[in-house]
């Protein structure tokens, strides 16, 4: 592989870096919405039946290099992240 | 918000899942032609400078709803998993 070809790899994985983040704060967004709404429903939210739905499709999808175990690793960081902002977001409305 | 628009939310957090999943395996992809790469090179792999930018370009690029130390921690892991699935191609390739 010339230099030129790994330069062109490490372009795409930064490119790639950008679109995950994106992907992952456009999802952050969208846990807080429904956080609000659960606030004037009066619903739990860590719903620990839907992550294990959302877990398991995933993990059909999932086709590698990484494996099963490592992808479950990797989202649940992603779905408790998402459980503390609704729990910060919580704090700042106590404070209000 | 109505039953229609949370399940709405819903679908469209499913199809994030899936859309991050996609990103964080070619990602993968990529890792490991870099660094199939670097054995013919003789490169090391693990690099830390690289690692710091990238994670610089990515902060420098978050305008939330996460705030800087959870992408951080969420990258750190990715990157992690990436170092682990070269290690394991390693183990393979002495059994070969």
């Amino acid at each position: 592989m010339s230099n030129k070809e790994l330069e062109m790899l490490r372009d795409r994985i930064d490119e790639l870096n950008l679109e995950i983040l994106e992907k992952i704060n456009e999802r952050a967004n969208l846990v807080q919405k429904i956080a609000q709404t659960k606030v004037t429903h009066g619903a739990h939210r860590y719903d620990p039946v839907r992550e294990r739905k959302m877990l398991d499709d995933i993990l059909a999808k999932n086709d590698g290099p990484f494996d099963n175990a490592t992808i479950a690793h990797l989202f649940k960081q992603i779905f408790k992240a998402g459980l503390q902002l609704q729990q910060e977001d919580d704090s700042k409305a106590l404070l209000v």
